[in-house]
C-alpha cells in the first residue's frame, strides 16, 4: 500500500492498458503549422475510449482489483470524464460502479455514465462534499474509492499519454509540452514520463483565468484553493486545489498558463472547422493557449494534448456558430 | 500523354505527397466495435489538408506541372472539396487557382478556397454546365483543367488512401471496405491498392439513395446518369454518372449500399457524439451503412473511409441536436 508513483509504474500502466484502451494518434495539421509557424503534434485523447484520457487511469486502477473488491464494487465522484472511464471501466472488468456527480454535470457525461452501466449519484457542487459523499458510500458498501487524480496507479495510466506522445514524435525533438492541469493526474503522469523520455522538453501547464489554483500553488510552493470564481465552460478542469500527490510532482512545471472561456470557446470552434476534431472546452485549453499567443511556438516543435471531447451539443452547437460570449 | 492509371502510379503518387499530405490515422473506436460486434477500421481523412481526401489527389497532379504551365495557372470545377484541395495544393507549389464552384456550395467550403488565395467562380448547378466553363476558362488563359476525378493523376493520388490503410492495418486481415463513391476518383484508386495489396477484401461503394449513379451503372455495365433527383446533404456526392477513367476501375466492386439523408445525418451525429470527429455528410456514408445495417460487420474486420469534415456550422448544428428531419 505505499505504492508511489513512478515512471516505472508508468510503463507498467502501458502494458496493463495495452490492447484495452485506444493507442490515440498524435496529430498534425498543416493549417495550423502554417499559422503558428512551427509545428504542434496534438494527442488526440478525446478519441480515447469513453472520450477523454480519464480511461487510461481508471482502467489501470480497477483492472488491478481483487476479485473480492470486484464483488463490491467501486465507487467514483468526478465532474464528468473520470466518471464515464470509471464506469467504462467497471463494466469492462465486471464490477459495479457507483458515480457521485455535481448536478449540473453536462447531460452528455450523465447519460455517458449510464450508458455504460453505472449508477449516478448527483450532489450539489456548492454545498455537498463529493469526497464526503464517496468515502461515506464506500465505507457503508465496502467498495474501493477510485480516485479521480490522488492514486498512484491511476496517475501513471494518465501517464501513458507522455510515454505514447514521445514514442509517436519518434526522431522529432518536443522542444515544449502544455498540458491542462485540474487536480493534476494527467499533468504530473505526463512529467513522470517526460522527465524520463525527453527531460529537455519544457513542459507547461494550462488552467482557466478564474481556475488557476495550481498556478497560485506554486507560485507559493504550496497547495493552494483558487478564489471563489463564478463558473466555467471548462466543466472538466474546476478542481479547486492540486492533488496532494500530483502536486509534489507538478512542481517541475515551467509554468501555468491562463486561458478566458471566450479564447477557450475559440480553440473549440478552430478544432471544429480547421482540425475536423471535437473537442470540449476542458480539452481545449491547450489549443486555446497556443492560439491566443500565451506562448511563442514559432520555430519550435510543441506538443499538446486535446484530453477531452465529452460536450453537450447545444454547447457546442452556440460556440461553432459563434454565439458564445465574447467569440470574435 | 498516355500515362493509365496503375498501383505502380499509386506508389509512385505515395512518394510525391509523402511530408505533404497528411498521413491521416486509421482510427479504431471500442464503442462502435462493441455496436457492431466486429471491428472497423476508419481512415479519417477528414483530418487530411484542407478537410478531406481530395488534397491527396490534387497535389499530385498540380506538383507535376511544368515551369511554363504553373505560369499560367490551374482551373478546377467542383463542388467544394476538390476546390479547397486544388487551392491549398497550387498556392504550395506557387501557381494561382481559379475554381468553378456551384452557387450552392456550403459557404464553408467557398471560404476554404478564397482562405487557401483560391479565385472562385459560381455557377448555377442546374442550368450551366461547370465542365465547360472550365474548359473555357483553360482555353482563354492556357491553364491546366485538374479534373476532379478523370485523371490518372488524382486518381493515383486518392488511391494513397488505400494504400496507407493496407500498410496502418498491419497483420490485420481486411474483410472488406466501404468508401463512398460519386465520380468514382476515391474508389477507383482505392481498388487500384485493394487489388495489388490485399485482393480478397470484398469492396463496396456507398451512394445517396437518389444520386445512384454508379450503382445503376454497374448493373446495365455501361456508365448511366441518375433519375432527377431533388437534393442531398451529401453534398459532395452529387456527380450525376460515373467517370469516363473510374468506372472502367470500379467494376471490381462486389456491389453499391445506398443510405438516405436520414441515415447519413444519424451517422454525422454518431460520429459527434461518439466518434468526437467532424464528418461532412457526404463523408459519413460508409459509416451511415454500417450503422443503419445495410451490410453485416458482425465478426469481421470492416474499412471504411471517413472521406471529409468541411461542414457548414448551421447544419452541422442542425444535425447534433437532432433537427435534421428524419432523425430519432
Amino acid at each position: 500500500m505505499t505504492h508511489t508513483a513512478s515512471f516505472d509504474g508508468v510503463r507498467d500502466a502501458a502494458r496493463q492498458i495495452a490492447g484495452v484502451a485506444v493507442r490515440t494518434p498524435l496529430i498534425e495539421s498543416p493549417a495550423l503549422n502554417d499559422r503558428l509557424g512551427g509545428r504542434v503534434l496534438m494527442k488526440a485523447e478525446n478519441l480515447q475510449h469513453a472520450g477523454a484520457f480519464k480511461f487510461r487511469g481508471a482502467y489501470n486502477r480497477i483492472s488491478r482489483l481483487t476479485e473480492a473488491e470486484k464483488s463490491r464494487g467501486v465507487v467514483a465522484y468526478s465532474s464528468g470524464n473520470h466518471a464515464q472511464a470509471v464506469a467504462a471501466a467497471a463494466r469492462m472488468v465486471g464490477t459495479s460502479a457507483i458515480i457521485v456527480m455535481p448536478a449540473d454535470s453536462p447531460k452528455v457525461k450523465v447519460e455517458g455514465v449510464i450508458g455504460f452501466g453505472g449508477e449516478v449519484r448527483l450532489y450539489d457542487r456548492y454545498t455537498e462534499s463529493r469526497e464526503a459523499i464517496g468515502e461515506e458510500i464506500a465505507a457503508s458498501k465496502g467498495s474501493v474509492l477510485v480516485r479521480p487524480f490522488d492514486d498512484p496507479f491511476v496517475i501513471e495510466g494518465q501517464g501513458t499519454t507522455g510515454l505514447e506522445i514521445v514514442e509517436q514524435a519518434g526522431p522529432s525533438t518536443i522542444d515544449q509540452l502544455l498540458c491542462g492541469t485540474s487536480g493534476g493526474g494527467l499533468m504530473a503522469g505526463i512529467n513522470l514520463s517526460m522527465a524520463a523520455l525527453s527531460p529537455d522538453t519544457v513542459c507547461h501547464g494550462v488552467e482557466p483565468a478564474d481556475y488557476n489554483d495550481t498556478q497560485i500553488s506554486l507560485a507559493q510552493g504550496e497547495r493552494l484553493t483558487h478564489a471563489p470564481a463564478g463558473g466555467t465552460i471548462c466543466d472538466a478542469l474546476m478542481t479547486d486545489r492540486p492533488g496532494e500527490l500530483t502536486f509534489p510532482i507538478n512542481r517541475r512545471l515551467a509554468d501555468i498558463l491562463t486561458v478566458t472561456d471566450a479564447e477557450v470557446a475559440e480553440a473549440v470552434r478552430y478544432a471544429f472547422r480547421v482540425l475536423k476534431l471535437v473537442v470540449e472546452p476542458g480539452g481545449a485549453v491547450s489549443l486555446a493557449a497556443l492560439l491566443a499567443g500565451k506562448i511563442e511556438a514559432k520555430g519550435l516543435t510543441t506538443a499538446i494534448v486535446l484530453s477531452g471531447g465529452n460536450v453537450d451539443p447545444a454547447l457546442f452547437a452556440d460556440i461553432i456558430e459563434g454565439r458564445f460570449p465574447g467569440m470574435a
